[in-house]
């Protein structure tokens, strides 16, 4: 399985465990608090600011993780020329990355004088553990961010007492990592996977340069917002010198415990997934095998991030019979047209009376189904996104300007292959499918995502050393 | 006390607690289940998705309620000339709202043939509720968002088992109810509060138009974003060819429960708000009274909302020490400097050995401390945004091109008197505050938000039927 570590419940659970207790009334000392929340969590535990998710494994966190309640994802670029210096990111991201999950920080926070009322309180972190690789001095070429200040902040703070949240952070590896403007910057062009092509561009695309690619992916899942933030925030700073944000977006799902979450659109959203409980569908459909062009991708996976507007007023204002027919499944129940169940198989050959199909044929669930796609599948991991609004030309008669929601899908799936999975789902829905009168695909980006990382090596090294 | 209604459990929340019990492989029915989950649930409950906020009352709820952890926030611009179409579309915003908080969708959903596998699941909303005014047919002067379908979509679904959240809904007027342009439009001008005066621009504001103002407030809170969304969408969409969206903003709250909640620069925000628990600082800094221009305002607020942003790159690489006199607050503990604790009082007039004050004179704690502005106090209620990156002119040399995190705090401040609250406080910080470096005001609004309705009645009656 995915992960070869137990969980295991994090200091920072301990102390807000204990916070609890005290604030209940309690009268132990710090240690024995702790010692009674260790009792008394779970492995899994059900409170979310509890879950621990291992960071080290075969396979790396947040792609058959079961799906936090929200994400930040991100792509840099890398803006050195020398391979020393990615390889010494990826290792500083790799120990913040282990520490992250755990409920760390990112770094040990200094024990100066301003943080003795912190320890008072118990809530520095341990300073055991192994730091990062340090960052130092800055860039006299224009490519750094900005000079790195050797004593600045070592954890920028906002999330100290809430918890690991589950905390799942995934790395990935863009085109531009291999070459860039046909240019081989760290001696990988070679290595780069046949598999991990350029997205070829589908009919409607409206891509936004500065959402789109990336030299380098990281996705934080958590079980709140500012925690998943907070992950890619300390990472961000961990590379500056060497990688500059490209492009950051938030996104949350919320759903009712244990149902299938509703997307913006009002339905359920992943009914039809491969199970992640069985691991042939997974190895058959997610996981990379061992390729003859890219052996160190075995147990990775590709990922294919996709930011799509959704024109949520617009949708709004059409009638139910209407998004259903879009969709292919019924609004409230979510079941496929025609029957009763969310589960229900999705019959694609039933006709009614008049011969017509039930499911109609420009509906989104007929045109991305397995059995549309020569048995193809992918693994969505999606998550809505809503940021704010925006001052928008329209998109449709009589083109008034007008404030918009700029909210949507950050689509997310992983697959073995994009060739065999997102890419030819795409070109059918791109061309055919109803709902594209309400979604514009915006951004676009794809990853090869490598294996988990053991301890005491990093993510990728298969790639750099072998 | 703020409200007069006991909350319940909404049917929304018994059907999520009876779909709970039912995973959970119990075997009641469903009339059962729902009697099970009503026994156990508690007039507060724990479950912050079963929360319930009374929507009738003496004051608006969202003012002095326990924060949520979510907020969208929005104000509409009116496109109407007539005063009817006003007091109709508060009238349909008012049920609905009522509907909302306590768990319902805005309208009632018709009971199609598409419905029907949702009343199998027992999910169909209570149908016997006053239905919201109806809105109906297009306009021709151009006025209007689109066309209004009446056959459209009741709701948009999207937040149906979620459970009421602790939802709030608050609504304001903007200075442009009253007079827009010069004009008088619905022979309301000289009911205008002389409290309701338009912010005058403070130093370093860099105001976004499309940001800025607005007629109409809707500021819905709720434990879940989804949720808070949701009821802006659907009063939004009544209010087609009546009002438009001129912005809206999402923002979240992410704190260890019980505790006061860090903001993304790390530091604890809120410590030094009056208290709600006491109602005579309540009635002395928050509500207004009944002055004799506006009577009709009696048992409201003044509401003022800034959308700061802040250079979290540009903070993130600074020294705790240098960010503690920043704040004048120990980070990790939030006491004053000097201090062990958090709530330990802030002494403006303790010095140094050499003399020098201990809380720096231009720290942020310092400047909006009640001693420094003449007893003015404000009861913040801000919530942090995380609108995901932009790409941006650097606002500090040299003065790159960079993605930017755009991200920041939606501060939002209730006061019985900007006059004396918000403006010469933020007058203060504006010109002394070390904090400008990293902040950037970019939205602002004031409104007047009028005490609570009665049942039957609607918000804002005092103001057109005296």
């Amino acid at each position: 399985m995915a992960h070869d570590q137990p969980p295991r419940p994090s200091r920072r659970g301990f102390l807000k465990a204990g916070g609890a207790a005290v604030a209940a009334g309690a009268s132990l000392g710090a240690a024995q608090v702790a010692q009674a929340a260790l009792a008394k969590t779970p492995a899994h535990s059900v409170d979310p600011q509890l879950a621990v998710e291992p960071f080290y494994g075969l396979h790396q966190g947040g792609v058959v993780t079961a799906q936090q309640s929200h994400t930040y994802v991100a792509a840099l670029d890398l803006t050195t020329e020398k391979r020393d210096d990615v390889i010494a990111l990826l290792r500083a991201w790799t120990d913040a990355a282990a520490r992250l999950t755990q409920g760390n920080t990112a770094a040990p926070l200094s024990t100066t004088a301003s943080t003795q009322a912190a320890q008072v309180d118990g809530m520095v972190e341990n300073t055991s553990s192994s730091a990062p690789a340090s960052k130092s001095g800055a860039k006299d070429d224009g490519s750094a961010y900005s000079p790195v200040n050797a004593k600045a902040a070592p954890d920028s703070g906002d999330v100290l007492g809430l918890g690991p949240c589950g905390l799942t952070i995934t790395f990935g590896f863009g085109p531009g990592l291999f070459t860039k403007d046909g240019k081989d910057r760290y001696g990988l062009a070679a290595r780069r996977p046949a598999a991990l092509v350029d997205l070829p561009r589908f009919n409607g695309d409206q891509l936004i340069e500065q959402k789109t690619g990336g030299d380098l992916f990281i996705q934080a899942c958590a079980n709140d917002q500012q925690v998943a933030f907070h992950a890619v925030r300390q990472l961000a700073r961990l590379a500056y010198g060497t990688a500059a944000m490209r492009w950051g977006q938030a996104g949350f799902l919320s759903g009712p415990r244990g149902q299938t979450p509703r997307n913006l659109m009002g339905f359920k959203d992943g009914t039809n997934n491969p199970s992640t409980a069985k691991p042939q569908l997974m190895n058959e459909f997610v996981w990379a095998g061992a390729t003859p062009d890219a052996p160190w991708m075995e147990g990775g996976t590709y990922t294919v991030v996709r930011r799509i507007r959704i024109t949520l007023e617009h949708w709004d204002n059409t009638e139910v019979d209407f998004q259903e027919q879009v969709f292919g499944r019924h609004k409230y129940s979510g079941a496929p047209i025609g029957k009763k169940s969310e589960f229900d198989a999705v019959d694609l050959k039933e006709e009614d009376k008049d011969g017509n199909p039930v499911i109609p044929e420009n509906s989104h669930v007929r045109l991305s189904n397995q059995a549309s796609n020569n048995g193809a599948q992918i693994l969505r991991r999606s998550y809505s996104y809503n940021d704010s609004t925006d001052f928008y030309i329209e998109r449709w008669p009589p083109w008034r300007q007008e404030t918009e929601y700029d909210a949507g899908l950050i689509f997310v799936a992983h697959q073995s292959d994009p060739r065999k999975g997102f890419i030819p789902i795409n070109d059918r829905l791109a061309k055919f499918d109803m709902m594209n009168q309400f979604t514009t695909h915006v951004g676009s980006a794809v990853f090869a995502v490598p294996p988990g990382a053991k301890p005491g090596s990093y993510i990728g090294a298969g790639l750099f050393e072998a």
